[in-house]
């Protein structure tokens, strides 16, 4: 009997499997471009306290505090800028990357334009998706996150942070895109440098911003796919084009 | 006394109307497009209890019914479409438009592509902005509006209507693009008829949706510039395309 569940078991795995691989080859196929499936993480960081101190916060204009240990001593170390989990590590700009892969497992994508496929999108908030993105000779990381910053109206906020100083980030201009029936969304802005923190621009409303009824629309059997591009910018003339 | 009172009231006029003006033609030279500044209009017609109806039909994914009155017998004859007041008339649809502007006294506009500048964003919800807009051989109407969704936090929602039937809005896509301060928002989709109800799509979130937050960092002095265009629409083959 427990044979039997077993094999059950397996092949339900396989099926769903298959299936996420057919839908990104959907889109991959319809686009030409890299095609990343991404699972979401439960985040283990946000306890419902900190989540509602940090709301405040932000509603009364000031930005909740953005450091996951004590304090930085020595100003060449940064704080582990994974979002998912308080992490005590410290360490170089040059070597969060790898600290990314190597402790959180986050995977890196190599490209220009890449399709990041969030799956499980009904999953409860505060569910994070993540992912590096290098491309133009630097990393970035992408983060998608299922918040409620208004109780049981949980929201979508995606954003993409420069693995880099602040300075470097505003060289370059990132465009994420949703497309999916007869609706286009497209957000474009300049990256913030991780050493800004993540929780403070999404607690902002500085980012793609979805409300649950928009992300069902975008989304195909609970998966969303967002297009992303990154650019160099040029001096920022773009105000004028309008 | 009375007539000092009076000279200091005509100056502020005057100077407010010449820094709109100042502020129209700012953008207006920039984009070489026509804009039309809106003024807010107080919604008259949401009552506190129709708004908490609408919301808790639109959460449990009812649309509230949307009749002005108690019903339109003749299948001819459609109710006053004016998102802004609860109008009793009723007409055929190619009178609507004349009775929106000699009625509600809705401004119309021509060109492919506008500036539409909604002034004093920071007005309390329920505030509406309403344009009308002919272009290629129909008129559509434009809504701003402002509501509480969620108590306490009101957002921005905008859409675009055909006023026509369905079937003819199908022809066409429109597009509400916001672009401040190195961020750009682009919403696309195909328009409504006017004969669906500009409340239920604003219930279901299927337009363009701006927290609070985001809406300042796109708009300049209390103003908000969006910039519209209307195509008509080649067989939805866009969704490929991403």
């Amino acid at each position: 009997m427990l044979f039997f569940t077993q094999c059950f078991g397996a092949v339900l795995d396989l099926i769903h499997l298959r299936f996420q691989h057919y839908k990104a080859k959907r889109v991959f196929s319809a686009a030409g471009q890299l095609v990343c499936v991404v699972n979401p993480t439960h985040s283990l960081k946000y306890a419902p306290t900190r989540c509602a101190a940090a709301q405040a916060s932000a509603e009364q204009g000031i930005l909740p505090p953005c450091h996951h240990h004590e304090a930085v001593h020595d100003p060449q170390l940064v704080p582990c800028t994974c979002p998912l989990f308080s992490c005590p590590w410290e360490g170089h700009l040059e070597v969060v990357v790898s600290h990314l892969r190597q402790t959180h497992r986050i995977n890196i994508l190599q490209g220009a334009e890449i399709v990041f496929l969030a799956t499980d999108m009904h999953l409860p908030a505060p569910t994070d998706w993540i992912i590096m993105h290098s491309c133009l000779g630097h990393q970035f990381l992408l983060v998608l996150r299922k918040q409620e910053k208004y109780e049981g109206h949980p929201q979508f906020f995606a954003t993409m942070m420069l693995i880099g100083t602040p300075t470097q980030a505003n060289n370059f201009t990132y465009r994420l895109e949703l497309n999916r029936n007869q609706r286009r969304l497209k957000w474009e802005a300049t990256p913030r440098s991780v050493l800004e923190c993540v929780d403070s621009v999404i607690s902002d409303g500085d980012c793609l911003v979805l409300n649950t009824s928009l992300a069902q629309l975008f989304s195909d059997n609970g998966s969303l796919a967002i297009g992303i591009a990154i650019t160099t910018s040029k001096v920022h003339s773009s105000e004028a084009e309008m």
